[in-house]
């Protein structure tokens, strides 16, 4: 009896370096971590494969699956569909293996809203750390900047609030760090280390 | 608002090399992690300072902490008490500190079944990892001591569930570092985060 993977959610507001992280934490993946696959309905790019890249859909098929509730999230941009197929994520998932996925915070939502076992990552924009910084070093400055900063920085907080953790992304490598670390720890969670032992024990 | 504090419990079977990780996790302390002071009613040895080493208390001061409910755990050796004061606990964890204890496997499930939040950790002795190893490498060996071994083996499993995380002992300086990140990760959650940025833009 081996424990379901976790799944991994990496999100955060847009521009604040998701994908960047993202291609770091796997080009050195000694993490045993499956990327999650995106499907889409546009035209694979020169070099992209299917199944590798994406999953290349028909726009009948993807609205198919949606009608199927086969998403686990997806979104519209511009006249193509981008989506989290679930079947594949569940099979991953149920031979113990952990996958991660990186979305944009509406999908990151609407994964909430149907997975009560997955860990959500809150990618922060190191200028809110700065903003902390500058609001420590000079007390309370009241220019015009800084308050329309402020107004977003509570916009950020209030988002950070629906995830698991919250990463501050001042330096890719830094950020990396901390996420395998997140991973690093779930998998000590004695449910899964009991688990293993278990399946071991008695086969 | 600062997020209150997290309790994490060190416990394991006993032999397993609870005191000597929490002294190596301590020592090189830049965890800004607070370590609980047992209560005691033995004698101060050589050196042993009040306050430092344990709370030196009367049998009748001891009795009566326990009829009012102020230990999160205690226990009997010979003649004397042990115990771990709750409000002295309360006090660091309300000023947003972690703080760490380090107990036999009766106290822990004492605590969790008085403290909600607290984080359990469970040492595992070596030899269920080399035990694991053996069952793999050998296949179905079915001598007396792999048998005997077996029956212990479950009994530890079966502790572990009560935890939250399970960390193998098989080296210390390991074990220490796996222990670190989990409180490290502990430090990441979005509540703590998110609390501590909203500290800072309300003051």
């Amino acid at each position: 009896m081996k424990e379901r993977g976790n799944l991994f959610i990496l999100s955060g507001p847009s521009g604040v370096g998701k994908g960047t992280v993202r291609k770091e934490l796997f080009k050195k993946n000694n993490n045993n971590l499956i990327y999650s696959i995106s499907a889409t309905t546009r035209e694979p790019r020169f070099k992209e494969k299917d199944g590798v890249d994406y999953f290349f859909l028909s726009k009948n098929k993807f609205e198919e699956m949606i009608n199927n509730g086969e998403f686990l999230e997806y979104a519209q941009y511009v006249d193509n569909y981008y989506g989290t197929p679930k079947s594949w994520i569940d099979k991953i998932r149920d031979e113990g293996k952990d996958v991660f996925v990186e979305i944009e915070v509406k999908g990151a939502m609407q994964v909430r809203s149907k997975v009560s076992d997955a860990t959500f990552i809150f990618l922060l924009p190191p200028d809110l750390e700065q903003l902390k910084n500058r609001l420590i070093l000079r007390g309370s400055e009241s220019d015009e900047v800084i308050n329309e900063r402020l107004k977003t920085a509570r916009q950020e907080i209030k988002m950070m609030t629906n995830y698991d953790y919250a990463v501050v992304n001042d330096k890719v490598e830094l950020a990396v760090k901390k996420i395998q670390m997140i991973i690093n720890t779930s998998r000590m969670k004695a449910s899964r280390v009991a688990a293993e032992y278990i399946q071991i024990l008695e086969e």
